[in-house]
């Protein structure tokens, strides 16, 4: 029939979305979403607000509103993330349909063919999605336990250029990463601003997990450092109120900000009103300081209950990180060992992951896996962790084991 | 400072939506505004159904949701479809962040940098905005008192594959057009039908206006007509429920839905479950009929009054359209009066409307205007068609008026 776009050839479909399907057999414990626990949502609080807002405020919260997001939302975010060290004005932010819409429009406003975005191995697959949709060039950079490795970043860079690939854009997750748990140090933050002004390259920051941290001094957002305006920052109120919300936000310089209101203009109009409403009276009627401080408690506890868990199962050939806050444990295996194949024994035995090679902008990774211990009881940790121990030691006798150095 | 994307160099925000910005003085009467009327919106239905949503439903209410668009939505939207006479399953249907988000998705899907679409002129400026973000060749096909000039239409095609345009997706607004007002006849609907079929091409059948009919019987869609799955529906719940939930959606043969769902991934992830599930419960909880057999009597009276006070207030000059539904009345004026440059006489006499221009493909209709009969109230409309009266013959005594053929 009819040619689709050239652009389409490279789209794929999220391979956990999809995998997702297979995991939600009652009696398998999973381990594979990346979704919040429901628990933590206000429900009683939202469900207020949401009757109040339409009852009485109808105009705001169901007619249209402009497309860079109500001014009460702006104004709200704009103090929020003011008590983040990040200053700036309600004209330096637009809302998003979660963080995700944000990526997209990145891609839109800056992305050629071709162009170089550099993210780390492993990255965020919705940004490695929204990204490819504009055939960007993505190379990716090793990821160390304190952030990126910059030293082959700034030799990347440099490649890219003598190749013929306008470096643009440098994505990063600093805090609590997905999918690795991983955070970066002060100093790497430090140099990652230096790297960008030296070669005149934006900074995206993606800070959905930022609130998240169970143990530790908060280390500043790279944004809150900046003195140049090269940092685009992306949130998310996902993770801290409700998913099911979509209510994100993208801020940065003007300029960056201008472009993405009118491209967003033509991608959807605006936002909704509805619930960019709730997210106003939950930043403003809401003790969000409270919330935050129970989840944290909440998710530090079936962190803690994961890490145990590992400890006494996982065979000594398996490592994994220690995160200080986020939803996601990582861990990897031998690389005899393909996490993709290995899944179909975990389902078997009634416990499921998300492989991490979807994760690597360059399609390594497959020894590797991602584990949420968000949705999951403290139960289903101690009895999934043990069957998936179980699922990694059969498959290591099945592998032919490299060398050991 | 960093180069954006080439893409983005033709990207501009909507006309209207900066224009409305000067109209929103309180004296104003303004015509200006696509909005609908939100004393129309189902207030106490709407805050009683989100309440519960969100108390007793909260996982399906808060939690992600899939990229498709909830089940029961997809369900409840194929039986109210069929109603239509457009049979299809709920796997080919995408739930979408208003028509506007399917206008962007399909540009994306279908779009290499210089193919073309056709479009009519004038056409909803939405539409163009959307898919000029593809950088296609947009060819614009005059519009006539029953639909495009279809004869023009398939020489256009013709033309544009000579020329090196493939030609991908011919866009149409059959009931009611934005900003025109026009319908469609049954003849063109059908012969529409066998051009796209002929020149292996989709319709893009865009039905925001559908159910706002005040007279007369209504045509059946091009949907309904097609055998060959041709044409592709964009919808909307933004002026038969409530603008500010932001729920469309988009149905079409299911490799076309597909390839949609992909590329939303990359998008936004998914929409708001909330605003899902409000219109679930309105589909499935609420008299429908009932409620848009009131919104249809609300507008009707408004639109009369409007063309009543046109043919009172307006000098012999003005010709305008006719609607028989819809949200718009589209008036021409002799080719000397640029309904832009008029527009700073309207402020000045209070009165406002959308200059025509920006709706055509081409550039063209400068002498043209949109009003829109949705927001004012009967003394309104009869004011300020009176001022706009006196505005257009204040402005038809300064310019040089051709010679009458």
């Amino acid at each position: 029939m009819l040619r689709f776009a050239e652009r389409t050839k490279g789209a794929q479909r999220s391979a956990i979305r999809e995998l997702l399907k297979y995991t939600e057999q009652p009696d398998v414990i999973s381990f594979a979403g990346g979704l919040p626990d429901p628990a933590t949502f206000p429900v009683e609080f939202l469900a207020k607000v949401a009757e109040e807002e339409i009852l009485h405020n109808s105009l705001k919260s169901l007619q249209y509103t402009t497309t860079e997001g109500k001014r009460p939302l702006r104004q709200a975010l704009a103090q929020w993330l003011s008590e983040e060290g990040i200053t700036l004005t309600m004209e330096e932010i637009v809302i998003t349909n979660g963080s995700q819409q944000g990526l997209d429009l990145l891609g839109r406003a800056f992305l050629d063919r071709g162009d170089a975005v550099f993210v780390s191995l492993p990255t965020y697959l919705g940004a490695l999605q929204a990204f490819r949709a504009y055939q960007p060039k993505l190379v990716g950079i090793p990821l160390e336990e304190d952030g990126m490795d910059l030293s082959f970043l700034r030799r990347a860079i440099r490649q890219a250029r003598r190749d013929g690939h306008e470096p643009k854009l440098i994505y990063v997750v600093p805090d609590f990463q997905n999918p690795s748990g991983i955070t970066w140090s002060l100093e790497k933050r430090r140099e990652l601003l230096r790297i960008a002004e030296e070669e005149n390259l934006f900074i995206v920051e993606d800070i959905p997990y930022r609130w998240l941290r169970y143990k530790g001094e908060p280390i500043p957002t790279v944004a809150s450092l900046d003195e140049r305006h090269r940092v685009i920052v992306l949130l998310t109120f996902s993770k801290i109120l409700a998913a099911g919300l979509r209510v994100g936000a993208l801020t940065g310089p003007k300029e960056v900000v201008d472009m993405v209101v009118t491209l967003k203009q033509g991608a959807d109009l605006c936002g909704p009103s509805l619930t960019q409403r709730l997210v106003v009276r939950f930043l403003t009627d809401y003790d969000v300081r409270g919330h935050i401080a129970r989840l944290c408690q909440h998710y530090k506890v079936k962190m803690e209950a994961m890490l145990a868990a590992l400890e006494r199962y996982m065979p000594e050939e398996a490592e994994w990180t220690r995160p200080a806050g986020g939803l996601f444990v990582w861990a990897r295996f031998p690389s005899a060992l393909d996490t993709t194949k290995m899944l179909e024994r975990a389902l078997a035995h009634k416990v499921a992951y998300v492989p991490g090679q979807p994760f690597f902008a360059d399609g390594s990774g497959q020894n590797t896996m991602r584990l949420s211990f968000a949705l999951a009881s403290l139960e289903e940790i101690e009895e999934g962790i043990k069957r998936l121990g179980q699922v990694v030691k059969e498959e290591l006798a099945t592998v032919a084991l490299p060398q050991r150095e």
